[in-house]
């Protein structure tokens, strides 16, 4: 495992705690020198677990498996040969380019966004939850730390202060996460989520169930929603922005896997809202976000005063608990592909047939298979 | 009332919803454009409430009386006039050349933090009180947000992760208030003070109360701690070290009114600290604070990977609820003070004993006179 390249990532995909996991299933562990920096951990505590320690390219060069929290970088791609694994978060459908690069060094890779997310046994390896789970958390502390008011009521000799009214847009993993943390500081919170399924949940992490007139049904296949249809989308809007205009603190959750996440919060809804309300935008991202005007890892403030805060890598910020989590993620899937020391080749087995996107040469993984297809036949711009 | 003049300071001295309670003393409220820009409050809301708005000069030439969070700046004293009365937080005892500056203008200085703490009167005047509590709730949100783990327990599929330690160091109003944050967010909490009678408050906000075998009383006089003795400090420090060392995050909140706040946490327990760890200072100031090697203002992360916040003015971070609070406070303190639509001049009140710092060209402040006599006497170095 190497250091990650991306100057803002500070995760490491492994850490000494899951190293001992590693070698009882018969591997040897090569960590680049100070690959656990940006989360606090040692060259010595991996020395200490048992792993080897060396620069970037012995590591790369010599690695059966690469595993990583994000992606190989080009110069690392070129360097890689047939008899190489890598294991990372690919991304395949937003980034097929890789795939194919992938796929011409004739290397086997691994997306661990491919973890079917309702399998019971693969539980453990579901880093897209485990790191959602972190991104909700963050999501409230930046959220409460932005404000400039209190979350929690407050009755003091110096007056009293209402609680902070927080609306947070999506109930999946990060969403609920963030609704129970909102609710731990004291602030009023109300979820929404476009699957009326969700209400249950929304209610267990004791926030209120947002419910719009204008409602309609649109649970999506794997536990995530589909997207709306245009008409659908205006009449929802329409009502979500008074919803919107009406709050102290948003935060929006929504992703819908390998495409653009849908925007939720308008233009217009940021234009209604109180000077100094603040939007948190977990789903920010190159391709944007949920949220009108929000800029990924930066803080931006509208001219009627609304913070706009574009946190779209949150778990790097929380690194200590993000790196344990993936690292239990990834040593779990490793720990379960290896057979007599080699990797798991059957692709009947529903995990591996999940993360598989490259082997011997093809982009095996259908969806980006189909997606690179489509881009070829319109001369790159589908 | 003109805006903050220091480049870091958000908060401003009244708030809209308090100019009502100044017109009906009969007051009228002139403010300068833009005072609440740093509060997300506008020029529009202030004149809504039934404020004039005005340019810098108008205000400080004009009021009879200037009120400010802060103090005045050396080119507003030059300005001022013996009819005019300042009330701000002057700090006569660690400024005393400002009040030295304010008497030769035979300006009246009032300053907040000489309101008498113990007197129940003046509870909804008491603007030290108001703002530690402010500084103690951003303090434990800086340290959740510091962190690279969670602050909860919490036990998932990719692991179960134990909540964090947390030591918070003084239990005054921030302290208390850190500690009842910290807990809200699932921290396990430890308080201590030098104080004995505060364990059954610390124990209240749900924390545990650390008893040092070395303890010694010291309960100073106004519900503040005393300074301890040099042996004192050194039976003590030695004990604490070992406990700082073992936490995950410290909060320091301990002062001494006038002086510099006592050095609670060395470079040697810094030093034992884990990579990681985090340290909020609340007490950070230009004379020092709590920890050693914290800079005002300022985060530090030393050689062993402790991250060192520098946090002296929280509140103006959280400036909407403690401007709120403030205003509170100061337009409290202004309707007391008015009888017959002039301010109280009866220095047997004890509120105005408290907080009258300078009056008739002479500092009246009888720890501030003294403080400047014994400067005087030993050519200005005490």
């Amino acid at each position: 495992m190497r250091k990650e390249p991306s100057p803002g990532e500070r995760r490491v995909a492994l850490v000494p705690d899951d190293v001992g996991r590693l070698l009882a299933a018969g591997l040897t562990v090569l960590v680049e020198h100070g690959a656990g920096d940006g989360a606090w951990l040692t060259n010595g505590a991996y020395v200490d677990a048992g792993a080897a320690v060396g620069s970037a390219e012995e590591v790369v060069a010599g690695a059966d498996v690469l595993v990583m929290v994000d992606r190989p970088t080009p110069s690392e791609v070129a360097t890689l040969a047939p008899n190489q694994t890598v294991i990372g978060m690919l991304r395949p459908l937003t980034d097929p380019d890789l795939a194919r690069s992938l796929a011409e060094r004739g290397v086997t890779a691994m997306s661990l966004d491919g973890i079917p997310r309702t399998l019971s046994r693969a539980q453990s390896m579901d880093a897209l939850t485990s790191q959602a789970n972190i991104a909700g958390y963050k999501a409230a502390l930046v959220a409460a730390d932005t404000f400039t008011r209190f979350f929690p009521l407050l009755i003091t000799a110096s007056g009293t202060f209402r609680p902070a009214d927080v609306l947070v847009l999506g109930a999946g993993v990060a969403g609920l996460q963030a609704m129970g943390t909102v609710r731990r500081l004291g602030a009023v919170v109300t979820g929404y989520d476009i699957r009326p399924e969700t209400r249950s949940e929304i209610e267990s992490v004791g926030a209120k169930s947002l419910e719009l007139a204008a409602g309609v049904s649109a649970s999506g296949e794997g536990g995530y929603a589909r997207s709306l249809t245009p008409a659908e989308q205006s009449a929802q809007q329409e009502e979500l922005n008074g919803h919107i205009a009406r709050r102290d603190v948003v935060i929006a959750t929504a992703q819908v896997p390998g495409r653009r996440p849908p925007l939720l919060v308008t233009e217009a809804a940021v234009e209604q809202m109180r000077a100094g309300s603040v939007i948190v935008d977990v789903a920010a991202s190159p391709l944007g976000g949920n949220v009108a005007g929000s800029i990924d890892g930066e803080s931006v403030v509208t001219a009627n005063g609304v913070t706009i805060v574009g946190a779209g890598n949150l778990p790097s910020e929380v690194s200590g608990a993000a790196s344990a989590a993936f690292s239990r993620n990834i040593s779990s899937l490793l720990v379960y592909l290896l057979k007599d020391g080699a990797l798991l080749t059957d692709t009947d087995d529903e995990v591996l047939a999940g993360i598989l996107v490259t082997r011997g040469g093809a982009v095996v993984n259908k969806a980006t298979a189909e997606l690179l297809a489509a881009r070829a036949s319109t001369g790159g711009n589908p």
